[in-house]
C-alpha cells in the first residue's frame, strides 16, 4: 500500500452527541501518524467548492470532546449522486465534481460519519475510488453490524432521566404520564431508557400494541395501589393491525407539530381508564447536549479505529463496536438494512419479567 | 399565647421541586420544639375522613430532601367552600366538615403548602378559626410578597439545561429552535432560562410581540452569520392586539396536545424566516425532579419559619424571601394578584441590551 | 428439577451504584414467577439470627432503582468460613449456621450480590449445598469473565465529570491538576474516565510509570502553547521499578488520609516541572448517586438473569456480560482472579494514537 | 460626562464559574451600545504589554455562556503596586506603567472581575485616575455589600450534590462521613450545602466547634437508629479556643496535600465514637464546571449593570446584588472586609431547629 499523507473527515445527517469526539479522535490521531487532516464542511458538501476545507490540527479540536453538536456542521444539498449540476464544462453531477475535487485535494482517505443514507452515498463513492472508512452515527442506535453506535447512550441517559422527573410528578398527581421518544422503526431508545427509568409500559415498533392491553395494564396498577403510570412511547411504535395514518410520513418535519403517536396514545388511554393523562415529547433534546463518557469513549475508538485503518490501506469499511473490540465490517454490508429490537430477545424478556407490557400480551 | 402542641402540614395544588423539603422542614423543627406533627394527604381532603393523616416524625422524612413531588399527595376534591356534602346531619360544606375534624384532632395550627388557590382557601379557613400559616409554591414564580418561590430555580435550571441542548442541535443544522416553557400569565421561566440559557429571543405573557418583529431579529442574525436561532416561548405568550383563540382557555388538560404556543410561533417563524424550524415543549418536565440546593435552602427556611411563625402564636400570613431574610406577609394580601415581569425592570432592560429580542421593538 | 417457591437475595462488600436495581429487579422477576423473595440483611448475616430476613415484594421496591447504595445493607461480620461461633449446641462456625437457617428458612436458592471475595464465600457455600447464582459488583471492573460490572459506568461518567470541571480552571490558571481515582489493582476506571475527559496522562496499576517521562509530556505540552494539563492517577499506580510503600496495604482504611499516589505524583510533577500543581482525590464520590441508566440497565438484566437461573435449576454459577447477551459463567472460575487493563489492548493504544500519555514511553 | 468610546474588561484570582458569562455580558453590552470593548489578558498584566489586549466582539464570545473558567485568563506577576519593573526611562511601578497603557490605548473605563485583592487594587488604579467598575467574584460568597458573588451557587449546588452520593454510601456501610468544602474564614458553603444536603453536622470558621460536642450528636443518632452521620467542614473551621496549627497558613498551596481539616476532624471522630470514618476534600472541584442558571443570571446582569454605570460616568464602584435588584456600592466599602457568616442569624437558626449541630452547643 502507499503511504497515507492526507486525510479528510466529514459528518453527515442529523446531529447526535458524540461527533465532535470522533472529528477530535480522528485529528489527534491522524497528527500523531504524522497525516494531515482536512475538515470537510457540511458533509460531501464540502468537496463540491473549493473554499470549504480546513486544515485541522489538534489544537482546532480543544475542547471539543465534551461539546455536542459537529464543528464541520451537516446542512447539505443532499444526496451527490441524485443532483446534477451545471459547470463551464457542461452538466455533471455532484458526485462527479466531489470525486475531481478529492482528487485535487489529493486525499488519500476520508473518515466519514454519518448514519444509514450517508453511509450508503459512502459507499457508492468508494466504488468510484475514493476510499472512505465510514463510522456509525445514529441515535436511535438500528444501523446493522454495530452493537453501540455513539449517541444513543447520551439519548438513553437524557430520557431516562426525563422519565426520572416525570415519575415523582406522576405520582403526586396520580396521572398516566405518556413519554414519547425518538424511534421511528427501531424501539431501542425506548426499550432502554423504559427499563432503565422504571417505565410500566413501553411501545416499540417492532412489537406492534393492543391499546386495550395497554389500558389494561394501567388499571390492575390501579386496583394494585399504583394510582399513577408511566408509558414510555417510541415515535414509531404502531397499534397491532396497521399503522394509523395520523403521523404523516411523507410530511417528517410536521409530524411534532400536529400530534404524534404520544397524544394520540395518551388520548387513547385517558379515555379508556377514566384517568388523567398527560404527554412529554422529548424530541430534539434527545440530540443535543453533552456526550455521556460511554458515548464520548465509543466515539473516540472509532475515530481512531477509522484512522487506523486507512493507514492500513483499507477502505469501504465500517468501524463496528464488537464488544470489548472495535472491529470493522463492509460497508456493502450496512445500506438498506436496520437493526431491530428482537420482540423475543432477552431484553423484552427481562422487561416482561419484571412486570412492564409492551401492549402485546 | 397558648402552647402550640400538635400541628398539621399539608400540600395542595401541582406538583413543585422542594414541595418534600418544606414537609421535612416542618416534621424535623416541630419534632425539636416537641411538637407533634401531623401530616394531613391530598391537601384539605386530609381533614374529610378519619383515616387521612398520620403522626410524621424525622424517622418519616429521611431521604425525602432530594426528592421530588409531596409524600403527602395533592389530589383533591377541589375547594371545600364550594363543595356540599351529604353527612347524617344533614348537608353540609366540606369546609365547616374540614373544621370539625379540625378541632376533633385538637390541632393548634396548619402549614399549609400551596399556590394562589390553596393559599386563598387558607386564608377563609383561617377566618373561620383555623390558625394557618402559608408556604408559597409555583413553578411560575408569580406569587406576590416574596421574591421567590421554592420550585422556580429547579424549573428555570431544567429550562437552562433543555436550551444549552438545543443550542448544539440548532448550530449543527443551522435551524430556528422554539423552546416553549411554563407560565400562563407570568414569564418569569421564559426570562432567566432565556438569559441563563443564552437565547436570541424571548417571548412573555407581558409583553405582546409582533411575530414579524422576532422574524426580522431572525433574519439579522443569518446576515451576520449566526445561522441558528433559540426562541423562548412562555405557554402565556400573546401576540400584540390580542388573544390568540388556539389555546383554548376553557379545556386547559388539552391545551398541551392541540398545539399550544410554541408550535403556532414556530408555524409563523418557519414561514416568515424561510428557516428550517422545530419547537420542544418541556411541559411537566420542568415540575419533577430532584430540587437545586436553591430550592432545598429555600424550601428548608420556609418550613422552619412557618413552624416558628405557629409556635410564635402567629396565623393566617405566609411565608416569603425578603432576601436574605425570610419574613412573612398577610395571607390576605396574597389572594387574586398576580407577581408579573415588569416590563421595563432591569432583567429585562439587561437582556435587551445584549441584543434579546422580547419582539416588541 | 424441583420447583422453586421461595429465594433469597442479599448484597455484601462495598457500595456501588446500581444494587438496588439488581434487587428491585430479583424481586419483581421472582414476583412474577410467583416465587416467594426474601431480602437477607448484611450480606450472610442475614442467615445468622432470626430476624434478619423480610418478604419482599412489589411494593417494597417502588422507588429504589434510581437510589444509590443497597436497601439490605452490607454491614457484616465477615467471612463466615472464618468464624467460630458458641451456640448452645456448643461451637460452630458462622457457615454452619447459615446452612442451618437456610434450610429452616426453606429457601431454594439465593442471588448473591457481590465481589470478588463476597462471590468466593457463595462458591463455597454453593459445595454445602446452598444453590447461588452471584451477581457480578465493583466499581473497579476487574471481575473475570464479564465485560462490565454495574457501578463501573457510574464511576466512570463521575470521574469524567469530574475531570470536566477541572478543565477549565486549571486551563484558567495555567497548571497541573492530578486527579486520583478508583482502582487499587485494575486501572479501568483511570482509563476510561482519562480518554473520556480528554487527560493528558493516565497512570495505571497495569503500567509502571517513569514520573519523568511523565514530567517530559507536561512540559512539551507548555512548549507547544498547551500551558495546562490533566494527569489521571488510580489509586494503585505504580512507579516502574518496584511499589512505593507511601500506601500501607495492611492499613487500607487510613491510605486516604496518610496522603495517596496522587499527592505524591503531584509533589513529584510540580518538582520536575516547575508548574504549579493540584491534586483532587475523588474517593468515595464515586461509590455513589443515582446509577446512570447504562448501569440500570445492566443491574436489571443481572438480576432477572439470575432469577432465571435459579428457575432454570442451575447454581454456582454468576451471571456475566456477554454484549450484547447476559450469560453466566461458573463461580469457580470467578474467585482470586483479576480481570486487568491489557497493557497492549486497543484502548490503551487508542489512547497513545490520541496523544496520551501511560508513563511508559 | 464625555461619551465612552472603548472600555477594557479583565479577570483577576481564582477561577469561579461565571466568569465568563460576566465577560459575555460586558462584550454583548457594551457592543449594542456602540463602545468597542478590549479583552486585557491575566489581569492587569493585560495593561503591561503592548500585545495582551483583543478586541472582543459578539462574535468572540459565542458558546462561552456556558462554559467555565474564563477566556482572558488570570495568571498575573501579581499586585501591580508591590512590583518595581525597569524601563528606558528608569524604574518605575508596575502600576505606572499599567497607567501608560490605559492612556495609550485611549481606555474610557475598565470592568474589573476579581475577589476582595482584585478589587483593592483596583480602587487604587481608580485613585490615580483609571475609571473602573468592579464586579465581586468569589466561591465563598464573602465580599462585603452583596448578598451573592456568582460561583457562589455553583459551588454549593455541587457540593449539595458530593452530600447526595456520599448519603447513600455512609448508610450502605453504617459510617461517618467527613466532607470538606472550601471556605477558609466564612463558613457560607459549607451552611448552604449542608442545609440543601441534609448533613448532620456542619462546622463554619464562624462558630468555633467542641469535637466531643460533635462526637456526641453523632453517638446520639447511633442510638436512635441512624447510623450513618453527614458530616460538612469548611477549610476554615477551628476548634474552640484556638487555631490548631497542622493547617500551615504559610503554605497555603500545601494545605490539601499535607492534610487539612477535613481529615483531621475524620480521624477525632474515628477515635471518639468507634464508628468507621471516611473523608472527601472536594477541593478543585468546587471551582471548575458549567455554571448554574442562578449564576449565569447573576454574572450577566453585573456584566451588563457595570457597562451601564460605565456609560452613565460612573466608577470606583462594585456592582452589587440587592435582590431582587442590582446594585452598586463604593469599592472603598469593600476592601479589608468579609462578610461571615452570622453564628445567631437566621440561616443558622433554621438549620439548628432541623436538629443539624454546629458543634458549638
Amino acid at each position: 500500500m502507499s503511504k497515507v499523507r492526507r486525510i479528510g473527515v466529514l459528518t453527515g445527517g442529523g446531529d447526535a452527541p458524540g461527533l465532535n469526539a470522533v472529528i477530535r479522535a480522528v485529528v489527534k490521531s491522524s497528527y500523531n501518524y504524522g497525516i494531515e487532516c482536512l475538515g470537510l464542511e457540511n458533509s460531501f458538501d464540502g468537496l463540491l467548492e473549493t473554499n470549504r476545507h480546513t486544515v485541522l490540527t489538534p489544537r482546532n479540536v480543544t475542547g471539543i470532546l465534551r461539546v455536542g453538536g459537529t464543528i464541520l456542521g451537516t446542512v447539505n444539498r443532499g444526496n451527490p449522486f441524485l443532483k446534477p449540476i451545471d459547470t463551464s464544462d457542461g452538466p455533471k453531477d455532484y458526485a462527479e465534481r466531489c470525486m475531481e475535487m478529492f482528487h485535487k485535494l489529493q486525499i488519500d482517505g476520508i473518515v466519514v460519519i454519518g448514519g444509514d443514507g450517508t453511509l450508503s452515498i459512502a459507499h457508492e463513492f468508494n466504488k468510484k475510488g475514493m476510499p472512505i472508512i465510514g463510522v456509525p452515527k445514529t441515535i436511535d442506535n438500528d444501523i446493522v453490524g454495530t452493537t453501540n453506535c455513539f449517541g444513543f447512550d447520551t439519548a438513553v441517559a437524557f430520557a431516562t432521566d426525563a422519565i426520572d422527573r416525570l415519575h415523582t410528578t406522576a405520582q403526586a398527581h396520580q396521572r398516566v404520564m405518556v413519554v414519547e421518544v425518538m424511534g421511528r422503526y427501531a424501539g431501542w431508545i425506548a426499550l432502554y431508557s423504559g427499563v432503565a427509568g422504571g417505565a410500566d409500559v413501553i411501545m416499540v415498533p417492532e412489537i406492534p400494541y393492543d391499546i386495550d392491553i395497554v389500558a389494561q395494564r394501567i388499571k390492575e396498577r390501579d386496583s394494585f395501589g399504583a394510582k399513577f403510570s408511566i408509558v414510555v412511547v417510541a415515535e414509531g411504535a404502531v397499534p397491532r393491525g396497521g399503522k394509523v395514518s395520523l403521523v404523516k410520513a411523507a410530511d417528517g418535519g410536521y409530524v411534532e407539530r400536529l400530534g404524534g403517536v404520544g397524544h394520540r396514545v395518551a388520548a387513547e388511554l385517558e379515555k379508556l381508564t377514566g384517568k388523567e393523562t398527560r404527554t412529554v415529547v422529548l424530541g430534539h433534546l434527545q440530540r443535543g447536549g453533552s456526550p455521556t463518557s460511554f458515548d464520548r469513549m465509543l466515539a473516540t475508538r472509532f475515530g481512531a479505529m477509522a484512522v487506523e485503518l486507512l493507514v492500513k490501506g483499507e477502505s469501504d469499511r465500517m468501524v463496528a463496536f464488537h464488544p470489548p473490540e472495535i472491529g470493522s465490517i463492509p460497508l456493502a454490508d450496512v445500506g438498506g438494512k436496520m437493526r431491530l429490537v428482537p420482540a423475543d430477545g432477552d431484553v423484552v424478556r427481562t422487561a416482561k419479567s419484571l412486570g412492564i407490557s409492551f401492549g402485546d400480551e
